[in-house]
């Protein structure tokens, strides 16, 4: 089993770190099994330190969400799938943070949902880390309320190079994953990629100490994270849209705008895959996805919302997805 | 503690069921505090029984979703909320039947998402309903496919009368709850609905033996239902989306379109919801609950689409709900 | 030909006005042909006069919007097409009115688009109608600019009563018409309506000097209207959603959310229309529906929005709709 | 006045071509004010030419809608506007072309409309352009219906490198301009485009004989185009969103999902614009364009959707936007 130590660089340039999915060259070229120890920036570059930082005035709007990668994976083509296995991912501090961005949200206008109102009070929070507890702590600024939240660390962006020539933000999810904001990405779980250009070129960043579903204000608990991947290939089998596979579930995203039709994808995608999986018709698997699915929103403030449809792999025994590779990677982890 | 039972028509003579939210005279007269135990029609109101019946075929339109009631509550009125506390929820029989209907569903063209492409193919699913393993067995029709899903009984449509006159289709949800299709709607949940006329009008139908998320087809495994519910009144205090409670959570919802309203309104309620109980500010809110809220969708395939906002209670300990009233009905449903 | 003249209540008693499509009895029954001659209140029911009137202050939220009406026209049932063509549509005063609403607009969080913003100002305007220079004066609150815009009487809210034993506000409009707040609803055009119960109940309203397109901030040029309008019927032909034809042009409505569901409904409803009257195949159609149609907004402020699809009748030359209904009451209006 | 031509590959190599905005290299440099002088392939790369080319069938997806360009105007950076003058557009030759494409258009599911219908019947039609009667002349495939419609010849794409480092296809529309696919975009029409790097990059192509508005099947009438325009510079004056000007009117155009966005964005920045150039504040400004504007929309097909927000100059009068630019250059165009 191959190993690569990939560390962007220690003082923060912001030009090693990568901001689009395509358009950028590899930072490094692996095998196919390879496992990838890394670290990534937060979302703000970590520009972001107090609760009198506020991200409008210290972030550079074009140094947002900063990547690291893209990983060069050889042997691999359009056409193929890219599995991105997460051993494991924890937070480099003891501390996270959250704020409100002027324009930035759910509950906010913003330039798309545009409306003459002014922007929501800016404000940022300062999270404690507490890795022995396994929380994070979360104080009000404005009362004394405090709560205890748990510790579920995740990326919030895991991609690929889009297709048709195209460079997208990391801000932006899409069919090449990107900035999908699930808390679904956790440690243990396997993301499936569909291949888009030679070497796949997958990069990750936007760790999330935890956040809710929906990602409601946009921001979660940022933070730096130590993280170490496999990546690994499918040869010759297209994945239109990420999916990922936990030991639990079979999971299926969309990322799109109105939300309907990222709702839509994903489970247009999960009645395809099941219908693969088991041999079942597509209206029978229309009938049991019906049945069957959970569907946690991941985000409704990125450029696209994304939305998870999850079957559990309780209620389809025998059913073998992506040739066990995640099984595979599993134990390969623990290795 | 008053009890009331009501039978709707042993012979389902459909016209003594209620098929508007408003804009129907009460069935019967409540104080706050009664049992109610009543049973309520499938969706289909009783007339699709076997595979080779289709919805299409042997339904009339009109008579879609019937509903047992309304159940006018003594002393409630606008400005007060209403709580609908499900003591228990019991599917009559050991079938249930789902399907597909032509132009209904989320991965179809609608009436409304108007398109030019013909209907889906309408096939219609007989479930087995067995109540000693608690599980729906699902046959696929074309393969051998099989799978045991487990029963999990619940409301599609509770609601009461809206406002501005309005008489509404048991078709839609909306700010009077009506037809959310959450399977958050089970057996021990409190459900609070704003009242918006003399009385409140509530009444409820449209029982699954269980439904996925989203009820990405539109129909989910509908049967006849046995029910025990208490209505208590909360004077006084306003509503403006439907709110549930569980043991373990506080729940918001909202239902429009498209679904991204939908999120809004369920997030901004949950934001203003935990302000009032925690004295937080609403950013301060809205920062919580950004970090703390699972997002379930409830349905994306009626004329209006409903999401739930989820608080597990363990986050805010010490929290008391509108004035403890689902404690005080669970106790009093126990007894 | 029989004439009508019906007369709300000159007091402006509230509750001689209807505020529902459906859930009212008729105020007079009519035989089709019959030409009506009547008055409608402005939106307000005439509560804001002048710019120190603020609706939210003057007005009971449960009494915007009243309609004139409803009309029971004999002898004309479910499955037939409603006929309403504007003989003549003049502003009562030589003032009209708009504001901004709290809440309400397009381009402002709304209860629906639900925010955290605190509302926009709250404003009022008065409109000069000059009917000898066919305009209305338009006077800036804050700044000396001013402006003459075309007169261009209408009305925004025309309908029947809605199917499935619904009571729709009129601040809502949907295939029965309603509050579609279209500038094409003008004099000399013919509204087509499909029947849903027994006698149409036709009812309308709103009536504006002049709207923008999409009317923006909600709110038209509002003024109480005379208007003369004749009635008559399409026995057994059934209107989906509402159509207008006037000298010029042949027009399909949708009304929806979101936006594009409007959008798709007026063009389906356009390609359905047109190949019933040319003869041309559904996907010949489309293609020229896809080249031919002028699609201005009529509104994306209401409860639902509202897309136009309009059709030169010089590229159809010779095509005759709705059995010549709009060229034979266009010469009665004349007569 | 400086003067270019340029012209791509006779032969249609094509690789000449451009297929995104931002991440290509110029073909040429050009100081403001230079007509230039070019001609654009039509979206289908010249591949469908007969009623039996089907595009699914002779079109390398990547390679759809080849722009001409980009052209880098020597000055121009970040922060300045970019003015694109029209000054005659014409097609090549006697025919264009129109199809039906399986899964796109706004009658059809699609990629992100995600559902289960087959595609709808894929269809190629070519259109006879008549240039001495100034008509293109449809005829139906399953009937003899024919219609001679308006010769209006338009880009539906033109454009600038996006901000953020991306590179978009060349079927999306955004701020950027890109394939907004509206009708306004004609000969002496002015479009205006914010600036996002250095020198600009300005590509055009995707010429129609004539479209729909919505271009509701998502093929207008192709074809290749024979185009002169004049590139000039606003420094220091940035523009958000693409805005047109005409000698009639002033626009704005706002492209996103759902629909209702881009309605928001192009009347929140016709708000924004009017205000500035009138002095009127931003409520009395959003007033006025609420009686005020027309909205064609311009395309419900592409990647995000577009809709145009148009004032007649003759409701404004005196008011001179851009410093007068329209003006002059189309002065400089009759010179």
């Amino acid at each position: 089993m191959e190993r690569l130590r990939w560390e962007p660089d220690a003082d923060a340039d912001p030009t090693t770190y990568t901001y689009t999915f395509g358009g950028v060259a590899p930072v490094a070229s692996v095998r196919p099994g390879t496992v990838i120890s890394t670290w990534t920036m937060d979302c703000f570059g970590g520009r972001v330190r107090s609760t009198t930082d506020m991200a409008s005035e210290v972030c550079d709007p074009r140094l947002l969400n900063p990547q690291s990668g893209p990983f060069y994976v050889e042997g691999t083509v359009p056409g193929d799938t890219l599995a991105v296995h997460f051993v494991s991912i924890k937070p480099r501090e003891a501390w996270g943070v959250s704020s409100t961005v002027p324009f930035f949200g759910a509950l906010t206008a913003t330039p798309v949902t545009a409306m003459l109102h002014t922007a929501l009070l800016e404000r940022t929070w300062i999270y404690e880390i507490d890795h022995h507890d396994g929380v994070v702590r979360y104080m009000a600024a404005d009362t004394p309320f405090t709560a205890a939240l748990p510790l579920d660390p995740m990326h919030g962006t895991v991609g690929v190079a889009p297709p048709l020539g195209e460079a997208r933000s990391s801000l932006t999810p899409g069919s090449w994953g990107g900035n999908m904001d699930t808390p679904e990405m956790r440690a243990g779980v396997t993301c499936y990629l569909g291949v888009n250009v030679d070497g796949a070129l997958m990069s990750l960043g936007d760790g999330h100490a935890r956040q809710g579903e929906g990602e409601t204000c946009g921001v979660a608990v940022e933070c730096a994270m130590d993280t170490t991947f496999i990546l690994d290939v499918l040869p010759g089998y297209a994945t239109e849209w990420p999916r990922l596979e936990s030991d639990d579930f079979l999971m299926t995203t969309g990322s799109a705008r109105p939300l309907e039709d990222a709702f839509r994808i994903a489970h247009q995608q999960m009645v395809f895959w099941l219908a693969e999986l088991t041999g079942m018709s597509h209206i029978d698997s229309y009938q049991f996805v019906s049945q069957a699915s959970l569907t946690p929103i991941a985000n409704v403030v990125d450029t696209n919302y994304t939305v998870v449809c999850k079957i559990p792999k309780s209620l389809v025994p025998g059913v073998v997805a992506m040739a066990g590779m995640h099984d595979r990677l599993r134990r390969a982890a623990s290795a």
